[in-house]
């Protein structure tokens, strides 16, 4: 028979066992905490209208996007998870109870050139609160806060820097930059890779208070920022919202450290109020591993109706990419299977009783019953695999209902009757975090 | 601002809220069974090489798929999980211990027609057990077995119906039929449909000994099959292999109902071995809600390495419709949160504190904080959301440190301290079989 080559294409994850076990783990963390916070699941198709996807997109996006038509259908595979989620909104508002709390998990796709550690299929995890009148900012607070939670949950220390759109187009106005707004933004977003004085000169072709301008964007506090004397309002409501919404985290006893950074942008248009972005602390690249911010209209391209939210997104397979990069992950067990039975020739049956008792506990167990190996085989199948506990199987096992349980890492064993191994196992998976999966129990 | 019209695709699946939670709440029951199971989990892309995913298929299917170039790629959507997992164990069988014991839950594409109740975007759950060497028939068990836990856990009841395509194929060597093959299949498929008669009409222009054979086909049990003087080995050795299955399925104790039945053919070519279907009880339409088989060469269109398996496949999306229409689902909770958090506008801090415990609890909560909205509003928007639990806070309650928990369905309420109240939602919980989602504790 003539063979294909067997590939995938570049830019698109795909793991090997081990490393699919992890990214599962981060993915349920990820949705427990969702989940924990009272979050509506959500579930969008992958293609969509190409009118719908596109009907808010400029040039840029729509070079990314794998288009193509099918029938008498433009289609187009999404290429986030916002769009889709103001088309169901626009779709559905009438079936919906407000605020709205949802999130959503999935894949997206952009079919740009694979750069280095550029992905053209990736998974997102976002969430978003919207309402149909006016949104309190307790709602931006929780966003920030369940972002909080899940970088607390996957054990990574986090800073989120915070900032405000209404203090960035109040300084805009203030400075007389309105029209100017994407080249002085631009500059300013490079200010850390070419310098105070290049970014000064730079921007002294826009404005006679250059200085001026640069030296309030290296205020790091709101106080200070407070104390100059702007004549423009919305500066002082975006740094009173900024205040209020830090107040809340504080009385959320928010885990995260959370601080003002003016630098903080997010995009051009889209965001109105607060805009955030976390880094992690463990590692120097300063990488956004989930942002978000305020928006005023989500389905204005799609319906009359308005729909103010706060949102928060993950990159989940970047972050994945990043935390095994730098070993993060280390912590987290990488095996299919906790408990491993090993029944000699004559007691596979008894073995498979065994076997429905630890699953009915929730227990992941393999019986590695193989007749067509030899022990020393099947032993070295289940250091490979990273089974954590080895139990035998055999005569004396079963008619003394006694069971020598094998720490496989450590290699400690113990003598325990069947109830008391699955104390002893269920144990060992609270303290170590490891059921890998929703425990319907 | 011109409104684009937000529509989504036909047979593409969107659900509201509450059946996304039901939805999801099934996917996760049959993750977890898959999981306790001890199989390792696989994720690929959306997206291959049409050349790969096309490497077997015929024109039937490539009519089916979503093709299309991008740069100079020739690119499919996929359209099953089998033609990704062949490629896998190609591409990485170095690195894989076998047996290879996998699962995989997608959305599969195919661009049919849309026919009523047909889907073009659906989930498929696939478990497969795969070997480089002789795998035993303790795999099929097991993937029975899998297939039986999966719908017991989801609560409800299912027909296995068991047959080989040993026997199919000995069968039509005993009546020198291999060369009409697809036709006499054919027409055997249809037998329930076209009656006795008309298929005795069908079948005679192939063969002398039509009533012979279709009496066959009538056949309810391997015993009365074996007491027919067959020449042909192959029918005994199929015969001999579903026995042996069936005696592993009772040591394992598998709930399901196994039957015999030699009209399950699962395709032309493909399986080798054993082929077995599900169907739910409690609905008369015979409806396939689980398939498989075993077959011989999973990666021959890839590579020279031969591995044989045995695997199933759970239609996801299309089981959900089917439980839904026949409402078989209304024993799950349709709701995002447990408990809802009705505080009085001075006591919100005061609920961020309870919100907290409760989460670190893993009851997934819902602070109805909302300044905006009137206390009836409020109460509306919790019963809407179908919310199991309402705890009011108040100066009363904060002072007391005892708080009135009422169940929003029955009525009921108790009064109870906070860590009281944790221990009753929690019960409650795991009675109902309520959480949602990975338990990470």
């Amino acid at each position: 028979m003539q063979k294909t080559k067997a590939r995938t294409l570049t830019g698109f994850m795909e793991l090997l066992p081990e490393k699919q076990i992890l990214f599962n783990k981060m993915k349920n963390i990820i949705e427990h905490t969702f989940i924990v916070n009272g979050l509506s699941p959500m579930d969008t198709p992958v293609l969509e209208y190409s009118q719908v996807l596109l009907a808010k997109a400029g040039g840029e996006t729509e070079k990314q996007i794998y288009r193509f038509a099918k029938g008498d259908n433009d289609l187009c595979m999404r290429f986030d998870l916002t769009v889709p989620f103001a088309k169901y909104v626009a779709l559905y508002y009438h079936d919906l109870n407000f605020p709205f709390r949802r999130y959503q998990i999935g894949k997206v796709f952009r079919g740009e050139r694979a750069q280095k550690g550029r992905l053209r299929e990736f998974y997102q995890c976002d969430m978003d609160i919207i309402s149909n009148s006016e949104l309190e900012l307790i709602a931006d607070a929780e966003c920030i806060d369940v972002l909080s939670q899940i970088f607390e949950n996957l054990n990574q220390e986090i800073v989120i820097r915070v900032n405000n759109r209404k203090i960035i187009n109040g300084l805009l106005e203030e400075f007389n930059l309105v029209s100017s707004m994407n080249e002085i933004l631009n500059i300013l977003d490079k200010k850390d890779k070419i310098g105070y004085d290049k970014t000064l000169q730079l921007l002294s072709a826009h404005t006679q208070r250059a200085k001026y301008l640069l030296d309030i964007f290296e205020i790091k506090s709101l106080e200070d920022l407070e104390l100059n004397n702007f004549k423009n309002k919305l500066i002082y409501k975006g740094i009173e919202e900024l205040k209020q919404i830090l107040n809340i985290l504080n009385k959320k006893q928010t885990k995260a450290e959370i601080v003002f950074d003016l630098s903080i942008i997010r995009g051009l248009d889209y965001y109105t109020g607060i805009v955030f972005e976390a880094n992690l602390k463990n590692i120097n690249e300063k990488v956004s591993v989930g942002a978000g911010g305020r928006y005023d209209n989500l389905t204005g391209h799609f319906c009359d109706e308005k729909f103010s939210g706060v949102g928060v997104s993950i990159g989940l397979s970047r972050l994945f990419d990043l935390l095994d990069k730098n070993n993060l992950l280390n912590f987290f067990e990488q095996t299919s299977a906790i408990v491993a039975l090993l029944p000699f020739e004559n007691f596979i049956d008894q073995a498979f009783c065994i076997e429905n008792i630890l699953k009915e506990n929730n227990i992941p167990v393999e019986n590695v019953y193989y007749k067509n190996k030899s022990f020393k085989n099947k032993l070295n199948y289940i250091n490979k695999k990273g089974i954590n506990f080895l139990i035998v199987i055999g005569e004396d096992e079963i008619k003394s209902n006694i069971f020598q349980i094998k720490n496989m890492i450590t290699g400690e064993t113990q003598k325990l009757h069947l109830d008391e191994i699955i104390k002893y196992v269920k144990e060992y998976m609270k303290e170590e975090n490891k059921i890998l999966s929703y425990n319907n129990q």
